[in-house]
């Protein structure tokens, strides 16, 4: 087997080993950095009554934990299944340099995930969307970004 | 004041204190049950070197550990920016009815954040995007999806 097959074979293990449990979803992710795995999870929404605990972004989360630092450049992220578009973007965030899943978005959506709902939901307008959204622009809302980017101290990410 | 303009108030003071005492980007949020705030947090990525650590998404973890539930159906998010579309999709997947923001996408595009591309992103395919992305079908990879499916104990979330 390839590097890439054992490392997603692992990612699909840790699936099933979550879901087994009833800790969540079927999902599992791991995170390698140089040939070694720094972060690995899978999905514990149910079990820690978070739906922010998806498999790759507690993968994540950990990795960074272990690098010491935000940022996870040249890593790559072995996922059971696509990325939602909450994990994926976390994945931008961490400057995660390249992703590999074994099942699709549609795989997820026939036992009644969302994700690829989700994906078009995103790309709707405001108004179109099935959660309301309302912009407010209060006066005095921009201080903080002012007050940010003028401190020569800030640390971007 | 209207109430929405008290709640955002309190999520724009948030981000303020927050970037002031260095923990992160400028950015603050709450999420209101019932008319009582019941999660509030500030971006604390640089201080935690989370990635994850944006401010809707600690404040909707905060909320669930409060309601004790993975849903936060009849919640309100207030943001002191337009939510990225990972804290976006956290929102979907705590079930959220409705989100109140102040400053928008462009705005904090314009102080160096990269929301406003991430959106763009999300919508390219999967070769199209500055990720590189691999779909690998491995034999076995719905073994877990088919088990979570098969199994009547499951909780969806």
């Amino acid at each position: 087997m390839n590097p890439d097959d054992i490392f997603l074979t692992r990612a699909i293990e840790l699936a099933l080993q979550g879901s087994r449990q009833g800790d969540g979803g079927p999902f599992g992710a791991i995170i390698v950095h140089e040939g070694r795995i720094i972060g690995e999870a899978w999905n514990r929404v149910v079990a820690s009554k978070d739906p922010t605990a998806h498999a790759e972004i507690a993968a994540i989360r950990m990795a960074c934990a272990s690098l010491g630092h935000f940022h996870l450049s040249g890593c790559v992220l072995y996922a059971s299944s696509e990325p939602c578009p909450m994990c994926l973007s976390a994945a931008y965030w961490a400057r995660i340099g390249r992703i590999v899943f074994a099942n699709s978005r549609a795989e997820a959506a026939a036992i009644g995930f969302c994700d690829d709902d989700l994906y078009a939901e995103l790309n709707r307008t405001l108004t179109e969307r099935s959660i309301v959204m309302e912009h407010r622009a209060l006066p005095g809302a921009l201080q903080p970004m002012r007050e940010w980017s003028g401190n020569p101290q800030r640390t971007p990410y």
